[in-house]
């Protein structure tokens, strides 16, 4: 059995490499075929993996004596040469991981994707591609860019297009994906130049199923299987909804424990609230592909916890199994 | 007594005037001081206002025999001379009304504003500028602009943080408002050109309190009492959350419904539900003033029920009972 082998960076992050590990290790156990390399503090990862137990097979540990911080701009990328964050993209590029998987900087994580891993044949801007949460319990929703790149033209978001629709027939099984344009109205004539020309583009796409604009209101209604955007839009809507979730719930909650009567009643009630609250808890989407490079690639929340991490080193998996970039490679050519 | 007087267009919006002569009528018995002009179709508006008890004194109707549809352009602003809008803003302009109010279509209302209204001295760019509800029980925010311009440079914004400020120590009785920047990120970097410039031009403007960059998670918080942003970011955000709002709420009924003991341990708490969904109903914050305007102009969601076109009547009342029109043109002239 072949292994599929993701480098995970587990420095850098908000909450340092224990829900990393402890998330990985989770992931080990369920996937039989996966192989995680973890970088980092040789010294820390050996006590927390000592406390653990895993295939020994099948986990690696590289030592590095750097780390990229949260504060740290694009050029730490060259600087650092012995972070793990570029320690793990080296073993991609090298072909020693099928992947990475990081929650470490941003704006670093995209300079080293394209600095060291290289972008695809065909592709000038990469975008960050979340999985949303929606009430269509037959339809996820891929939303991008969320944030890579805020200076786009029209031809990028078709690009974006493209490569997200084949990610989706790999990865969600989605026969021909719908694609929507995330804009400030339906009508084609609205927005900036670069909508109207993404949607004279992708409309003239026949290899996309365009179906037009949509607005931000549905975005989590499930309408479509992707939404495309300029990273800028895509991630004011993005963190919009994300910030009124986590308010509404807690606001609920609150209003649910005000009294001893009200919680005696909501007691009951509590698995009812669970259910929707871990439906659109961002913890279970904390994680988005950089698409438009030419290996695996992916990013979890800085402030990830071992939900996230799983749920981002999952996605990870699910990826390299499903082959997505020779997928993506064949979309862009054709 | 002076009587304040709203122009009230109330044809164009999706259902009719039959809401809007209902909420106009409950706000004129709660203000003493209140006076409508309805501006429409005078046979079905007699026939509605037969039905109604109401101070006759404080109510005139005003016939015209064209309407503003949804899919009208800027251009038949200058088309429908004896359309109910143009004519509502017309005693708005004669000084026969001290404000309006429409439900109409949002571009040819905007392209009204300007053409028969003007914009106040010094402004080039207008906003809309909804109120939004939050989890801070001590502090309502306001954003601008949701979609009046989307193309705007860093002075504008600007110019939207100081007539807003304006407007929140008219209206919201608020001293020293707290003005933030939307953004992607909080860094003061972050951004498009125009968030760098505005950024730069809020810091050193010494009239406002001006607190640097807010992420759109954080829109529902309650953190500040005015937010700017470009049309179309700000656009994204409000119904990004509107529809995250909507969506939640039904997701949770529907949980709660599911079988007949949660509908009935779910009975008890229907108060705290409905705390909560109320205060997060758009329906009360349907209605946005369009600011840059030389007089006092208000837009409710063409969607609008009786609560709605209520609620924006009601910030209509007050925006003329605080004259906020004269405290903007003395702040812009600082």
């Amino acid at each position: 059995m072949e292994l599929k082998t993701i480098a995970f960076d587990v420095m850098g992050s908000d909450n340092g490499l224990i829900p990393a590990v402890d998330a990985a290790i989770k992931l080990l156990s369920e996937r039989k075929d996966l192989k995680i390399i973890f970088v980092g503090d040789e010294e820390q990862l050996k006590a927390k993996l000592a406390t653990k137990k895993y295939d020994k097979n099948r986990v690696e540990v590289i030592n590095t004596t750097q780390v990229i911080e949260m504060t740290d701009g694009i050029m730490d990328i060259r600087r650092k040469k012995d972070s793990s964050m570029v320690k793990a993209l080296e073993l991609v590029r090298d072909g020693q991981a099928d992947a990475i998987t990081t929650g470490g900087a941003t704006a670093p994580f995209i300079a080293g994707c394209q600095f060291i891993l290289k972008p695809l044949d065909g592709i000038s801007k990469t975008a960050f591609m979340p999985v949303i949460p929606t009430i269509n319990a037959n339809r996820q929703t891929m939303l991008l860019d969320v944030g890579a790149n805020i200076e786009i033209k029209g031809e990028d978001l078709e690009k974006y297009a493209i490569m997200a629709s084949a990610y989706a027939k790999a990865v969600l099984g989605v026969d021909r994906p719908e694609v929507a344009l995330l804009n400030i109205g339906e009508e084609k004539s609205k927005g900036l130049d670069f909508h109207r020309e993404a949607y004279q583009l992708m409309a003239n796409n026949k290899n996309l199923s365009f179906v037009g604009n949509i607005e931000s209101r549905y975005i989590t209604n499930g309408l479509v299987d992707i939404i495309i955007s300029d990273g800028y839009g895509g991630n004011l809507a993005l963190k919009s909804f994300e910030g009124m979730g986590k308010n509404l719930l807690s606001e609920i909650k609150a209003a649910l424990t005000k009294n001893i009567w009200r919680k005696i009643a909501a007691l009951s009630l509590r698995k009812a609230f669970k259910e929707v609250a871990n439906k659109f808890d961002y913890k279970n989407y904390a994680g988005a592909i950089l698409l438009g490079v030419s290996k695996i690639a992916f990013k979890s929340h800085g402030s990830s916890d071992t939900q996230s991490f799983f749920a981002t080193l999952r996605m990870t998996y699910e990826a390299i199994t499903n082959d997505v970039i020779t997928k993506m490679k064949s979309a862009i050519g054709d």
